[in-house]
């Protein structure tokens, strides 16, 4: 019996430490401390949020030792961080308010189809030497969202806006507003949008890796510029939408996938323009049928980065040694 | 002279057996005997669709063996399901009613298009030792509808309606038609909506394979609780539209591209659900454009499903050896 | 002093050799003289598109020259003509008029950027030996208009509209005109919508290859054909739009890609027809968003061809031996 109970405690010891490694996966960490300071930012941003996201990425990473994923992959967080993410919007883009129980049914399934997606995709990507990435979140999202439409009578959900240049009657730009922005762009890659948590977050990741932080920080001022060249919404500006996909694309070229140098800083600068001009127009191309952008530009342009020949190529690091820190 | 005739009339024979293995492809059998069947069924649904799809299985097995195709994916019926499909589907989608004789130009170029989409596609999907499916009947089929729109003057078409919840006094819900609907959804697998057609379609599998004709009605049963618990429309639960992704979903992983025990039987029942679940977003989606969803569901899922690591693909039977009892 | 400046006027007269080549590389020719001779006719046509133009090949291929593509691929002019389109096209749908001066800014980015999409798509397209073609421009100009949208303070653009048979009181249709339009198709591979830059274009492919110059007005009547089985908007007829993806189609199988024979001369004929419904069918999709269909139909369709098995494929010349002359 102790020995049946020791083993149930320590596989709950695991599958926390996996869970947690794959929250800092969402942010391009991987480290169980990471992890635990993101929740712990979460659940002060809002604790239903957090819920859901503890929810997605034990569920996803069940669904994975279930069906029989390889373990080194299942250990590493691979396959939380998708089912995390999935989880977490489905909360930010219902429109039935907190605590509404019912949405842990679809959070729970959304999540485990995450771990199809990861391992149905691997071995496309893998000739390539890619990773599999978001890509799992991004289709679950936009197809869960697809499904339901905005007027279902179990799951309604607020439909996306456009992020264009929409008003007529703006008000002036605030300057401070859109320095708030940068900070939180960077809690945004977790659609979390106050200050503090978001500060939090950026602590997180500079616990891991500073260079990574500092990417993640330039990312997004370069995403909010893009969006100002754009003329986008100012609500988009002072939320940290416009930074959140600008960061992702920098982080991943500047501090992850890219043996750093001035060269590397240059492509992860270059990364984030285009991650960023990239989310705004398939935010508006997405938005004529109500869906969000999520955070498709960054994951494409990261992979395309990735795939790029020439100079850039040669400071690559191999999928096998990225990530092991 | 008599030699030639014989050869001709050899060729003939030949040609109708390619067609009639072509037709039990469709629901992803192989036998000239369930194709004659089917054919049988269809005839006795409406026998204009019937021609249709006898043209098109024809034309499209012509045109591969006047384009040079291999010789066994002829004689197997590969090069006709596709055709069948797009022609038969150019006959639902008119609103120019039966017998328009006009319809079997399209209807011929349609089916012969196909060939070259499954030409096309199998060296891309070949590296990963995946079929080419109904992926150009899907595509060819899309392109048709684009290209006449709804309104044009030679070949106008019905715009497709949403699957999504969209009406406000609804009726309530009648428990036996949508029992009804279950196996109204294998024969909308040949876009059959009469029940006693669609149960000689399901007959038509038996003798193929009682295995796979009982993942069909599983699929079809799984899709339409799918459709109830994301509030579809009530047509789309009696006509067997909600099903009929789901069947074809859960037959592939069932009956046909894996080795038969309980966990693949698990998979098969979460291949339905997957496929159902997407048709639904899907066909929420491409409505936006006036345009069906087909089967796209249901070939993405299954496609997804052959990629997939882990333990399923521990009992996935090899393509080459596939189809052949 | 003299040998440096010797040496920038040799990379300088290099630079110029290397844009013209990717000038004719646009319209499947590569030659510095036809190069030249299409630069003179756009010129003709209009200054400020034959100068955005030049802008576009030079930003492209300097860009490439600074992140170190391959050598080769540089002289051969394959980093210039992805860039040309999209600086062009730019020009074509921004409302601003010409000499708008600020152009110049998206223009040189969206250049530079193909260089990225170009060299990423390489080793996607290079497993199953594929040119990346003209997928770069296309993906970058759909991207700046979805980004800039029609009512962008600094970057406004027309709106595309739909290909589709829209008009009710359509006046009849003028055979003239009609004909008119075939060698106007030719001339709309480059935006360009007068007779007499038009027919010097076509004389430019002639220069390099009569086959080709053939094929370019055979594609552009099959695509007028195809247009007016669907009874598109008169104008597309007209202004040569419905043509020049037909010609693009027709001419990539007919005189680029295979041996030329009866066969692939049939071949190239249906890879036109292919070309022009696809394209009425993108435009008509990508019309509901206010979209161009740009040269989508004609790309994939080439591609479609390439990929093909069966007898198309014994005659296919491996793309290192293409463009060789």
């Amino acid at each position: 019996h102790l020995n049946k109970y020791m083993q149930d405690k320590v596989f709950g010891l695991l599958l926390a430490v996996w869970g947690l490694r794959g929250v800092s996966r969402v942010i391009l960490a991987n480290n169980p401390l990471s992890g635990a300071l993101i929740l712990a930012a979460l659940c002060w941003a809002s604790p239903w949020q957090a819920l859901l996201g503890t929810l997605g990425v034990l569920t996803s990473t069940l669904a994975a030792v279930i069906m029989g994923q390889d373990g080194a992959e299942v250990s590493g967080g691979l396959h939380g961080f998708n089912g995390m993410l999935v989880s977490m919007l489905m909360g930010v883009f219902s429109s039935a308010g907190d605590w509404y129980w019912w949405l842990l049914l679809p959070a729970c399934l959304g999540s485990a189809t995450c771990v199809f997606l990861f391992s149905g995709l691997a071995p496309l990507l893998d000739r390539w030497d890619l990773p599999v990435a978001v890509f799992p979140f991004n289709i679950v999202i936009v197809l869960y969202l697809l499904c339901t439409g905005p007027y279902n009578p179990y799951f309604p959900h607020h439909p996306a806006t456009h992020a264009g240049p929409m008003e007529i009657n703006a008000t002036e730009l605030m300057a401070v507003e859109v320095l708030r922005g940068i900070p939180l762009g960077v809690g945004q890659i977790f659609a979390c949008g106050a200050l503090g948590p978001s500060l939090l977050i950026l602590g997180a990741v500079l616990l891991y890796s500073p260079l990574l932080a500092a990417h993640a920080l330039l990312g997004s001022a370069v995403g909010t510029l893009a969006g100002l060249s754009m003329a986008v919404r100012h609500e988009s500006l002072y939320s940290g939408l416009s930074g959140f996909n600008g960061a992702l694309g920098c982080m991943a070229v500047g501090g992850l996938f890219f043996t750093f140098n001035w060269r590397t800083h240059l492509y992860a600068i270059a990364s984030a323009f285009l991650s960023a001009y990239a989310d705004i127009a398939l935010s508006n191309l997405l938005g004529t049928v109500g869906l969000p952008a999520c955070s498709w530009a960054a994951t494409m342009i990261a992979t395309l980065m990735l795939l790029l020949t020439g100079s850039l190529s040669t400071y690559r690091i191999p999928m096998g040694q990225v990530m092991s820190p």
